[in-house]
């Protein structure tokens, strides 16, 4: 029975702000990546989210984000390498707490937006994420698209990657994705939740490009700010149960 | 031979911005209370000072402060009871990874500023923080100042409590002091250094208002943005010496 | 021919994040107080804010907060008379300029949240505010609870002062309000519309201790972050048409 | 007699932070470049620096930053075209309320940082701020680097523009600058002299490349937070003035 991991951006309100629906969007997804205050987040909604996680039996990673609360993490910015690595372990180290006040690790890494990008395509920013990674725990699992430098300098510091596709984007025909700033809506639910099993089944995607490309689908991303996001979820879950293919956290498809 | 433990606020920089000297002042004190990212500090900061203090074998304690960094977390705020306790569980757990990567423990907790001066003052919010640190590790010590609300409730949430006196700030009849948002500038280093001698030895000090009080000292407190700061740290570090009272982290003054 | 001015809090959004639906709510009301960039609002906000506002012919005004996006500015802070007052005058600048850029002046001034409160209660502080209002404009008419510190002082500084009761929340027998950090859930629109129009028709309120009290309602305030906050505004609306009570902004209420 | 202005960077300090030493640096320099509350400065800084320049004859202008107070305004960051423009007129228009309180009015805009070096070098971030100034008052003057692309808009949008050399940075060929993140440190004041002399009397500068190159130079910028900032520009006024060179603020320069 194949499996396979359903994740979302989880805890992204911050103060009165709501982004997102977690208390629904929980029941339906096997991995929650949690925001950890930077690009999103607060020490508040950390704390529910770690908890809700938790009810629903979901696995947690941490979703540290770079220091821009106005553009949501999605705008790239200069950093250093020193800087993505403290960010990261700052991040992941506020994350851990909460999720040890509720007795569950940290399953995975996954950085947010901007920094997410600059980690699938610089080197080097690549291993400063990693050796943050390594330096928490090296049995955290770090999620990644395909062809990225975070998968080849995952396997030299030895972290595991999660390969990554996602339900809500287009593909490039290397496996990367078009990062965008706004809310991407969603319009037809049947037409992502086809691409997403095919990317799952056959691990093969219709590129921007129009080309047929090949990529592996370990885990599954939906974005929560997504309008729709929710429905989306609910159809592609439904589509794993009638396909036999089975929902399980990131660390459970990967061992 | 007598114990006494001296403390400063460490890692108070930010960015660009220096606050006081950390490099100089490492070397003189024996327990640091290290910024957490809320108040002031960043997690460049913090890995440097987290490894500064390590070097020099200076005991590390979290020194969580307020979301308010405009008023370096000394403007009191009304903060709910569930935001001081999350507020610290964020705050501990970025600085416990740090402090993780260097294969140190926290010795401490010493909220900041208002903060401080909140959990001195209020029951509830005294518990609040006491709850906080229990629910990372027992074993933390908290300081705070003789006949606070912290000392009270410490005992009952069994987080043992380390009884503060300041270096540079007046003592009340009650033991607590006068907070201001200013630097206090130190004019007078033999007065100071006299006083924190009588208070260490003898447990007496004069209040602001003239009358002879008494009160407990086991770990003394200069803050690192005063002016003057490090030349009263090398004063009563040598009056200890001379007065056979050995400086040790609060942990050995307690144990 | 009764006139009344109906106010509501705008441009609260914050990069990805929003608050209430302003696009709708501003068919419906006569004065936008425009969120700063302080509680909440950022410059992409306050532009667009302003050139709705001005499309739907209703009268801006500065609504300038605390320096504290994660309690929305409902957070009392020990904030310095000197801070209140620069903090005003920084986020009135700001505003503005956008304001110039739509060839529209500032008709009025509002402090949110707590520093609402706090200028309400505090006379130093509602000298301050009304004395940064003045050196921008002394045109510019600030609004405030009924027997306030605000009323009083404003008559000194030479600053009008229009006199506001509220849609969404309980009243004082001062004609003051109870704030809640938290958004309160409007259920019976009818129950709070005829409150609004016999506080507007016959200057009397049922207060919190069920008390019927006096008071002068020259403005009427709705929370835009209440959910069901466009409804009661139609609501509201619907009943000055029926009762032949005019709609107008402040200024025109106090000619 | 020619004439040249001595521009530095003032209001910088935050909150406790204090950068540079703007009380002694305002005494030597003509014009004032004023951090608006986004990269640095906060409110009560602006006040205080807006009278401190007034106090000493000293032209003012708004010194805009991107939204990055960690970072010091120095990172690079993938703002939109319409972000820069709101950014600009935001801090402008705060900055020109604490103008007006004194009765002056500002004479330039320097945006700071990565926003200046990205308006050097982007025609369409050049087009945003010159739009943004010339929103708020076209007799305001934009400060910039030879040979940049807001040299050329400038002229198209109807803004003046002041040729912008360095005292504490290397030149480039095209009259650019290396920027640095960290704070430069100046170790010999009479080198750095005698290249701002030879830039303003004879136009010409070695460049990195050790080539000899012309530039235009209208006014010479001095970093404050350098170490040796304050020398250095004594040193500077001193030459000028044993050449007879003229210090006068940019808007004198250019008439």
């Amino acid at each position: 029975m194949q499996k396979i991991d359903l994740n979302c951006d989880m805890g992204e309100s911050f103060g009165l702000y709501q982004m997102g629906n977690d208390e629904e969007m929980m029941k339906y997804i096997s991995s929650a990546n949690i925001a950890c205050g930077y690009h999103a987040g607060d020490p508040e909604v950390m704390r529910k989210t770690v908890e809700l996680a938790k009810k629903h039996n979901v696995a947690i990673g941490a979703h540290p984000g770079l220091p821009d609360l106005m553009g949501f993490g999605r705008r790239k910015m200069d950093v250093t390498i020193s800087e993505v690595k403290n960010y990261i372990t700052y991040q992941m180290g506020a994350l851990r707490e909460f999720a040890k006040a509720f007795q569950v690790n940290l399953q995975h890494c996954k950085p947010h937006g901007a920094l997410y990008m600059m980690a699938m395509e610089d080197e080097d920013i690549a291993k400063a994420v990693l050796e943050a990674i390594a330096e928490v725990d090296t049995n955290i699992i770090v999620s990644a698209m395909n062809n990225s430098a975070i998968v080849e300098a995952g396997e030299k510091v030895g972290i595991r990657v999660a390969k990554e596709v996602y339900a809500d984007r287009e593909h490039t025909t290397t496996g990367s994705i078009i990062m965008t700033r706004a809310s991407s809506n969603i319009e037809d639910y049947q037409a992502m939740t086809d691409r997403v099993l095919r990317m799952v089944k056959e691990g093969q995607v219709i590129a921007d490009t129009g080309e047929d490309v090949s990529l592996t689908a370990e885990t599954v991303c939906i974005h929560a700010d997504t309008p729709g996001a929710l429905q989306l979820a609910q159809s592609i879950r439904k589509v794993f149960e009638s396909e036999n293919i089975e929902m399980v956290p990131m660390k459970e498809v990967l061992s």
